[in-house]
């Protein structure tokens, strides 16, 4: 049966359990929900049950070893082999002229986990049994291999980018050139705008090489486009045969990756021998395993303008409050990095802890503290933080989702008509900087990351391996198969260091 | 017997073996000379030598059990017990507002090396043994402890900050501030222009509150000042015991945490319940064990701006050539990640990967090839590169050492000397932004890793340790023992992925 | 009688006719209405008339002499010996030590006007007569005085900032102290939070110095806060007396220098020796007769960030349209310097230029043209632009003042709902980055502006000025009496180059 | 007879009397000298001899009148039907859309001189008699014509950049091409490498239009290349022949655009009917009678960079001196709006300001002043100034012109020797930012500076004009005959405002 891609602001929707059980046969992986924003219980018990995936009995003293063969399993990646048994390797044509040893070895590994966590009690701790037994969790390391299973001249490479825009698209981009190029390959091109290029016959393919991309990476944005939904898998696949195209690397979120699972599996149903390989892009690095994901560095970053003109307003205003709203719809990383960054936030506010507004407890109540105290006070909310609030006011009724949504209006409103009612001064401003940080080019940092991105994805499609994606993990990069990356949003845990050293650099007390 | 500080580049000479030595008695540790530039070979043995640091026998059964026993003792760290085993510790002062627990168990470990080989033969690979048996090494997990072992109203807290500018001091010097005062500390001081402000009485101590350092980190440079050399460590702990100083915070390089280590050494000895932190500024990256040190980032940000302006400068010149020289005196990273990050260089040369600039595989044939095909060039150089050529030219004699010394003019002299020689017409430019780099301000990604270390820096001395330093490792924070992170400096290993894929992004041949 | 200054967007409303007039009596000008935004027509004619300022009598012989004349009085400022005809004169303390001359002749004056129309069909021409007859109109330079009528011991200045933020404010602070101290004042005192800093007792004076402002131009803001409205003139000058102010430094806009002007004929009245000083600061730049206001040229700089962030925007999404709103109420100047420098606006907006949304030749259809021809657009809107649609939307009525008058918000509805009516995919993306650009630090060019402008203040105060403002005007800096430049906002002329530049830049049509 | 270009710094030599003479038949200028940079005295009487250019004779009654009718004569421009009396005018192709007229009448002219000083002892004044009689000095305002020379279809036109790197080369050639295009003309190409473009077979021409032209203003440098010297004229006409070249944009300085005159006076020679149009490009600004030249306002911000990097790092150290070299050979227009800007330099070193380093007077005792007094210093040194020193020191004979020539090193040298000698310690770093500088975009304001001159230099080709050059005066757009801008460099005078503003900011002495 045929997958509908949704028009919605994924080009695939991750929400059917269907199509991620689907996409990888045989894994043990259940479908998670989205990770609930207001309960932090409940957040770190999914946190631990993706930790254990399968029930665990504890009793069985081969519980360890199970745990780890499992996991093992879980994270073993597809390759062309598993499909076609007799695909021949041949030696690289991938070559950097060094003496030393140049490949990976395909058995190398990588830690997941590197805390040894002593106790339940310790901070951030996040344990398997009540003993926090350590347990070795590996995934397989990225890298060219000393054999690759496509002859360079046969390759037709496609490079598509889906979602809205982050920085450190067009890196990505420019890497995967000329990381081809390096291999060989002379046939590449782009699809325009994300999934839809594949059916709409008015978008034609661009065409790229080494001297097309150059310069890329110095603006921000997509030379492809980008574009949000887009057709069935079915018509990707046949658009692709008919194309001709044997790699794909597919820039996107978890709706886009979902649908890059199911690309590679319809085309090992339909046998064709094609790797598609995945680049994780999500400005609100909500996705799982990964350290961090390729904008996000950039976007904490350029948040400080925002954050700094929200200080500099409040702090020159007779009782000045400055509200800037951030990005993230289901996590706080970059409203909680932001903060911690800037030094200057005096309320952090994310979907991960809950809270309330009103109340001796509420915000409004330490804002007043604050100007009482300080004159002045900044307050930083992530896009997704306090939805609860926007369900129950009056505002929503009357102007649609849109305006509804916008927990930082919210915050804004609610701000002024509590300082009105108790009689206080109070000038607040409020700032939305979405697209002058997702514009923006990618700072060094993240120029890196997608450099190493890009590289290490033509290495895996070149190896012979197909339905994964490449991340970053405790700084050396790794391969994931597809599934076990979009199971669920990555979310800020409340009980991390990071978390409380946000807290202690805001000040701010629990609002509940 | 007395320690005299060298007036030299670092305020403690980390050279003398005695030093380290005495540093830590009882360590297993032998000091390493510096690691070769020029000697690839010596570089790989060097660091597995630093990996065994004691020889290992391979024929003991036990010897993996062993290792990881003398690894432990190594990297277990002083606690104010070991000299005063009475001292009390009394509930941790430091409190914020949460449902979820606050502290660190003080068994939690971190791994410090996350990567399972298969092979030596795999690239980057560094073993123990011929089958590169994995080895956990776990290090001491940084932050806030449920008991601390000092009183916040006795305390007398001091910051200094040794050697030169590194973006971020400000941001250290903030949080260490601030995290004092939640704690309840009231008595902060600076001390002036590095360890010299502890003997010149012309220089009176800087009250610090949250006050006076609010905005600080929104500059570069060192509201306290910085100075290289000063006086011995006899003196600058009489001087502490005058002033009453119990906590000491030290900000500097690997002499300066000598000196940081021996001044521990020295209360030790005189029976003064004293904690000395340290923490790691070095902008080279370069010391061990750690993912990287505050200001590195920002460094190779910053960097961008100098290698972009000679890419326009080579592009728009007919036959444009750009050399831009930037930080690394023993250690190429700074050059390594700036070039990956640009994308704009086509030659990067560093101190650890030995090069010919004459010669069929010389760097001035590649510049003429260059020349020939893309019409302009772009070469990245570390300062410490290719040492060994200045020593043999006339240039030498004629102007002196400091002339002499500066790889990137010498660069700069011998390719117009090549060009001319040849009868090529070549318009080289020369950039040094080294200055330009260090006074800017900390990075967003820096500013949060200076807030976490500044915030752990505080949680060490409270917790009673002493002698120690505290850096990032695979993302999470540790403490460390002084000796171990200053045994020699951290180099780029020419065999890591890291330089390969910088290969891959310029495109450089060996030049050997 | 007393003038209540309002607590509307300006510090002191310059619209009631009295004021103006009272605020400089036996002026000749007449209060014009602030200049009509749809009628261009209208508003030459208001220029003109400006121009002219009395009825000119053309067929008299001697009108050109008799417009001179008028203009020389009009524009002669206010000095402290029509009050005080015994005023005493000493040598200037302001000593720069230089061979060459260092002060000015007072008698030295500055062009206002530098074209020589030769038609009135020439474009941009502004002319008095048919024949476009050249009229010198000459106004009071600016600078240091031989002879001083305060004694620096005898002085208390006091500097006060109104109204919203505007890059700068901290960079004339910082030079009107300095220049200050180099006069040889020692008391110097900033009013906090605007003209309320007068009355509100619960708000102290701020002691300035050399060393208190020596940095404070590094950042945005004001050091001395803003804010607007304010007490009556009477108790400002109750205030002043009270606190033995005699020289007032007043930085603000139209309003604020009403106020201005107001305090410094109720000090003459009341037979003060007071030297009451405005520096024009408006970030929209629409102070009549100067080439500029600080603050504009940043704002200008940084909106660049804004529109460059929308292009990307609009060009990496399929049928991207970006819009920005940027500052200008009743004035263009920032939108269309931003859209002339961007070079990548499609459509520009501004309050002096009508055009419809709607119909044949409106904006939307020429979208649609966009979108069908370059696949994306970018427009960019004065805020103060297209208010008439704004008043017929039924958003109006629904949402409140605060959302109608969003003409930003207006476009990217109206646009939005247009391609959906036609069945045609659009993207809109909407910027508002007014208080990013309004927070940023100054420029370089804007802090030589604000040094320059800061030095003249203090110079024209100990010169003996008073009611006076001073201001940029061909290059060269000027005294200006204050009702000459509030009369009424200044606008862009949409006959002139600047305009007909910007139209060929954007390549856009007529609206009409 | 032919002329020799140079291959020295200028694309033609502007130093030989017989070019700038036979460039102007007929002209009454004199060739003048570079303006001496050691003594002011002579500064002022070259910049009156040049307003005056011909012997007055005061005691003619008429002598007002005269020097009128001569100034007019020289700053007529040279239009094509000098020498095509018989040239037809058409209507203009330059249409824009709009009410309101467009274009600019021949005859309106624009003030060069704006100031009416009322004695010689006023600040700053230039009087052409001893009572400083105010006589109008009119130039052609630049813009539209009605009318045009060249039919869109017969033109091809040719753009070429010269010299070293300026911010906004880019922008410049952007709006050229662009305004021909909105012209009508197709055939618009580049010139490679500068003038070297005409001769160098290997360097083939660059076709140029809007789309290839669209993003180059967000890159620093020349799309099209630049060099240095060039073939004789003859040959540049030979080459413009033989490709039907008949509009030629020059950008580039004084040599520069010696080289454009003389080609056009070839033209007329030759009987082509060709337009040479120059925009004059010096990031010195030290171009005659204009405001400003382009890439100017940006180098004087991007300069702040450097500036503040050495202001961090002197403050930071302990007696710390930052000494910052910044370009400037003839003229310090830099340094000095870089030093007003900034606020933090101590000491500002021009070529038009002789200065001691030894001595009672000299600078290095006032350095040792701020050491003690402040605790540190910065420096501001123009490449220019202090030449005189360069001469008489040992380093001169030892390391050849290149190393000598540089007053940065030179002072960095004395001041590490001074201080030395008098035994106080002193940390003196130096920074030379000037390639960082050039090579960035251009900013806003420059920007649009660049987007007139550009559109303004098709219109003067359109027009029929040649042998003319564009610049912005007094804020408005002129053109001028080329001799009369390239007699000799613009200079900073010492007796000006601006001058003394940048002492009263720096506080500094003379140095004599």
């Amino acid at each position: 049966m045929d997958v509908l891609i949704s028009s919605a602001t994924m080009c695939i929707s991750p929400k059917n359990p269907l199509l991620v059980r689907s996409a990888r046969p045989g894994s043990l992986i259940l479908p998670k929900p989205r990770s609930p924003t207001n309960s932090v219980r409940f957040h770190r018990v999914a946190a631990v049950a993706a930790a254990r995936a399968t029930a665990i009995d504890l009793s069985d003293p081969e519980w360890k070893l199970k745990y780890q063969r499992d996991f093992e399993e879980r994270f073993s990646i597809p390759h062309i082999t598993d499909a076609f048994p007799d695909a021949e390797a041949i030696p690289s044509t991938f070559c950097v002229k060094m003496r030393s040893p140049t490949y990976i070895n395909t058995k190398d590994r990588v830690l997941l986990k590197v805390i040894n966590y002593s106790s339940p009690a310790s901070a951030g701790a996040v344990c398997i049994d009540p003993d926090c037994t350590w347990i070795e969790q590996w995934v397989q390391r990225a890298g060219p291999r000393e054999n690759i299973y496509f002859r360079p001249e046969d390759v037709k490479a496609a490079i598509v980018t889906c979602g809205g825009l982050c920085p450190g698209l067009n890196d990505v981009i420019r890497l995967i050139v000329i990381t081809l190029e390096i291999y060989g390959v002379k046939n590449i091109v782009g699809i325009p705008f994300g999934y839809r290029g594949f059916s709409d016959k008015n978008l034609p393919e661009i065409p790229l090489s080494r001297k097309v991309v150059q310069n890329i990476h110095l603006s921000g944005g997509s030379l492809l486009g980008v574009s949000r939904g887009g057709p069935t898998v079915t018509k990707i696949v046949d658009s692709m045969e008919e194309r001709g195209i044997n790699m794909l690397f597919v820039l996107g979120g978890n709706g886009t990756h979902a649908g890059a699972n199911a690309i590679h599996n319809e085309c090992v149903k339909r046998r064709m021998k094609v790797a598609v390989v995945g680049v994780p892009k999500t400005i609100d690095n909500d996705i799982l395993h990964m350290d961090k994901t390729f904008g996000f560095d950039t976007a904490v970053e350029e948040a400080q303008r925002a954050i700094n003109s929200a200080y500099i307003e409040a702090h020159s205003a007779y009782h000045g409050i400055g509200v800037v709203k951030l990005m993230g719809r289901s996590s706080g990383f970059i409203a909680m990095q932001a903060s911690l960054a800037s030094g200057q936030v005096d309320i952090c506010l994310i979907p991960e802890v809950p809270f309330n507004l009103h109340g001796p407890d509420g915000v409004l109540k330490h804002l007043n503290y604050l100007i009482e105290t300080k004159g002045s006070a900044v307050v930083c909310v992530a896009e997704g933080a306090g939805q609860s609030f926007l369900e129950n006011t009056n505002a929503k009724d009357a102007s649609g989702n849109k305006v509804l949504g916008d927990i930082g209006v919210h915050i804004q409103q609610e701000t002024k008509k509590y300082f009105k009612e108790i009689g206080v001064a109070a000038d607040v401003k409020y700032i939305d900087p979405t697209y002058m940080i997702r514009a923006v080019r990618a700072n060094a940092s993240d120029g890196i990351l997608c450099t190493v991105l890009g590289q290490n994805a033509v290495h895996g499609a070149f190896a012979g391996y197909s339905g994964i994606t490449v991340g970053i993990i405790n700084n050396h990069y790794a391969y994931l198969p597809i599934p076990e990356v979009i199971a669920y949003d990555k979310s800020v845990d409340p009980n991390s260091r990071m978390w409380h050293r946000c807290l202690t650099s805001t000040g701010q007390p629990d609002f509940l």
